[in-house]
């Protein structure tokens, strides 16, 4: 079989390890014959691609990013590429398309498939966000990196007997100030899914100088914001060039929470630093089986369908779930989470 | 109510991030009592323990080993000890004992618990191999151990031309020979579940030198064996203290592929590295978590029970079927593993 | 002899590895007795000190932050301090005092040695700006952070095309800037030693686009600035807490590449991660010796004296040398730096 | 000018930022031409080269190994050579060949130097033990991961009360040994230029326990011995392949320890991932400036002669002092190291 590979949307450590194992699979396991598309569907649009061998796949398993490159493409021309869709895999000959995204990938990839493309999917956020897997590959990286910067940034914190804000990303969901939060034991962690109050977040930093701990690491998701009407403070400047920036919740809080506390806060945006680099072991073995299996579900026919992590198994999740809702950190989480502050 | 803990078996990061949710969890949750046991069962059976506030389990989430220490103890003194079950647990006042430990540790904590202590165990192994849960802590820190040793050792085998074999943790079961492999990209991988032929690492190396790639690593577990017949040297030298020496599967494959292959090859045993130090994130995560259901199951009263992941939930299980049987290494994660070689 | 040991100024890795040097060695080597003072300069005036034996400096070695502690203390207490001076030392019965720290921090142990105390000063700055040394101890440390951080981004930057700005610390030195820069292979390195023109980073930028490197990564450091004339935007926003706030040099830098070369261009701001956490081998090593060396200064009564790396000896050099000037990069390192973008 | 490179012996971290570096500052600083040979003096011998443009080290800086390949060679055969050395100089149209190697390969280098080779020696050695540098690069990143082992052994060591014997690499020279143990706190450290007596390190333990320290670790270089009559133990055993097998000084001195202290001692042998994998930014550093200097040698005409760093300087050394003898480590770093255990 010919099949079509491409990677779309954000960075996130392991699209490399499901391009190879793709390879792999499909060249030693099937003698398929695989091609793959540069900057995501662009590439597939305008042509560009490159046949894809076990060399070219060599040397790639440790490496960050995305050798066939990535790009975002507006909505609107996809839905026009769709409606072409017989003749695109015509065009390529392709008997089979793998997307490796996220939720705005896979949503392209569903308009795809119903348009009649056979495409299996994988999903792709450092976030963790999608409801049909119980993991993605990248977010355990993304975790480690946060929860690496939270144990350097703890002994700052008490040696200056200062608060510190760690802002780390998740826009929508808040699973990975969750888990970085945990593992590098914060002792307050804010997330999307809960509006919070920063004086829950005061009270907690005067327990702790009141039992002599001189310190308090605070972890928020930049999608985090405070519940209504608890922090009356403006919005961020538009800049001339039409940005609003300078003014995440990250900073925003710090400010609060010196304005408030009467103690020094410092703010720490991890920004990109968790998106990229190589992936921990973890996310390499589940990237690598989300290729295999992804390969072998083109040979089943099981189109219409995306690789999904269930307990220990590589399953085969409808695309149509896959993009139904966004999987949010629930309260019981939160609840074991906040035992341990 | 008043808590007992303790831990036992072998070393394993994560075991004071147990201990540090159980504290905080019983403390802040439910006003327990917690009290730490030393050196695991020796120190229930000779009256060496601790109480354990917040301040004493400050700091210890990030480090490895265990505050409590751990020792191994007699199988015989142990069921003396259950049948005094009762006059144990009048001793110390418990209205529960949470033990953490590997498949020696939970046939104990059964022992006890069938004797009428009420337990709730926490499984620790690095070795994956305990049945009723998805994964245990440790583990994944001793597979990111292997996979950065397995990294380093790519770049030196490929300078040198050489076969690489690397001895990693894992008597019985294959778990962190599969895992590692597969994330450092091995080319060979030896489990105990499946005895291997040396000849067919031999084939492989053999077709990889054949198309320009001049090197390869092999991940050899210290439980694998040859099949019967397949290398039909020697046992290791027994030494003058009567240890089995310097004659690991590692060396011996080493030799052998040599001997075949008439290349250099050269073995690395990562040994008890793999066992000790901080904890990765994912461990650090899991371990919390364990601790906190420990505590939620002894409020429950859901003795006789241990901690357990399935999927993305902590559920609990009977501690008869924990340790039932190992969990192997399944056949289609071989397979998997196999076709990105 | 009785010693007295304090730690002042910013969190730098190393600091308990001299701490615990200064104690092995005074304590095993010649019996002397050590005493800690809590918060730098602040606890010897107030009076609040522990002393230290070899089991207070268990396990530290590895550890970030300061045992000790350390705070700010204003010039002019410290002053009234220099006056008082002998009666400070006979309150303590001190026969010799090690104080650990930066430029202000040498200024003050100059200050109290002028007025008679017996002061052997070890010097201490992740920003390696000392000028009697060869390199300070938590410099390497701070460049290994900047270093995995640059490794990260550049795999975001290429699979993006974007331009990403770095900014580390460094107010008047750009040591962590080249350093890093060069070890993590940037494209362009900014420092307080030589303004620069932003027309420069751009035409680097459009001559790796033109060659077909479709990213670029820009190290700037904190004190980095624009040549006079070259980049005419507004200072920060003074937000209503009196903080120049979110206005780093990094920050501006993209938002003038993004509008002279219509790229998408990001920062991200290291911060506080490049000064906690546990310290490299090479920290380790340096801070070590300077404790091992600052006691045998103090036996030979080399007072007035820090100790100071010149090639591969510890060495002592007069306190007034130390800080006469703050240890510039010098042109040639940059020109080193600049052949290899 | 038109200039060859080539690494030569055993891999080590940084050859690749060498070979990067030399090609940047050859092609952009000078408009030279730069060509690799293949497997060191071998490619040099039988015409195996390529040409190296930027393109061609592009993304090498943070990898292990080395682009260019390495191999022994027989010095009988490189004497041919250098017989023949002015043929081999115009087959290859070379200004100037830049042999980056250990003590070898600069013996070679030099005995082409003499016969007439514009040579400028890079010198490389995980060991750090060629006399005419301060320091080599490889060492950091070896000692680091020393380090980082003997971090994670220390826990296992504690919480099994057992002596841990780890033995890192070092023929000749107990650098790495030194430096490592210094970082990681070790208990004892037993180097090539000392012999020791078990006993000593016999007595260092039982005083450890004695003050309730119930564990200790032990480096020890591979080259190290004990002295004469002090451990009367047999070599190891010459197996059927001519090798004398699985009886490094590490093994011996466990079997040693634990007769003498009847308690566990264990062995861990770093081994090759000493050497391999990705630098630390202070070796990339010092093998991009080795390159820029070799390249400005080699257009000032200082051939004979080679780079190496002194203090923050690198300058040029005569090749015939490199490799007049080992740099060994002395008394008074051994005393130092001592006074911390």
């Amino acid at each position: 079989m010919r099949i079509g590979i491409l990677t779309a949307g954000g960075d996130c450590p392991g699209l490399n390890a499901v391009i190879r194992s793709v390879v792999h699979r499909g060249i030693t396991g099937h003698h398929d014959e695989i091609i793959g598309f540069e900057d995501g569907f662009k590439g597939l649009l305008e042509g560009r691609y490159r046949p894809l061998d076990l060399n070219s796949v060599s040397g790639i398993l440790a490496r960050g990013g995305t050798i066939l490159g990535s790009a975002r493409l507006e909505r609107a021309r996809l839905r026009a590429a769709a409606e072409d869709c017989e003749q695109l895999r015509r065009t390529y000959e392709l008997d089979a398309l793998i997307p490796i995204g996220g939720e705005g990938t896979l949503t392209a990839a569903r308009m795809l498939s119903d348009a009649g493309m056979p495409v299996v999917g994988v999903p792709k956020t450092i976030d963790n966000d999608i409801s049909a897997t119980d993991r993605t590959f990248g977010f355990d990286t993304a975790v480690g990196v946060a929860t690496e910067a939270i144990d350097r940034l703890k002994t700052t914190a008490e040696s200056h007997q200062r608060v510190m804000v760690v802002e780390v990303m998740g826009r929508h969901a808040g699973w990975i100030a969750l888990e970085s939060g945990m593992a590098g034991g914060a002792h307050g962690i804010l997330v999307p899914e809960r509006p919070f109050d920063p004086e829950d977040v005061c009270a907690m930093v005067r327990e702790r100088f009141a039992r002599g701990k001189k310190f308090a690491v605070v972890v928020v998701a930049e999608g985090a914001s405070p519940a209504e009407g608890t922090m009356p403070f403006e919005h961020g400047e538009i800049d001339q060039y039409g940005h609003e920036r300078f003014t995440g919740i990250g900073n925003r809080l710090a400010v609060e929470l010196e304005r408030r506390l009467g103690k020094e806060a410092r703010t720490v945006i991890l920004g990109h630093v968790q998106r990229g680099g190589t992936p921990t072991a973890y996310d390499r073995v589940l990237a690598t089986r989300f290729g295999w299996h992804a390969v072998e579900a083109v040979h089943k026919g099981a189109f219409g369908h995306m690789t999904a992590l269930r307990g220990t198994d590589i399953v085969l999740a409808p695309l149509a779930d896959a993009v139904a809702e966004l999987k949010h950190v629930p309260e019981d989480r939160m609840d074991e989470a906040e035992s341990v502050f």
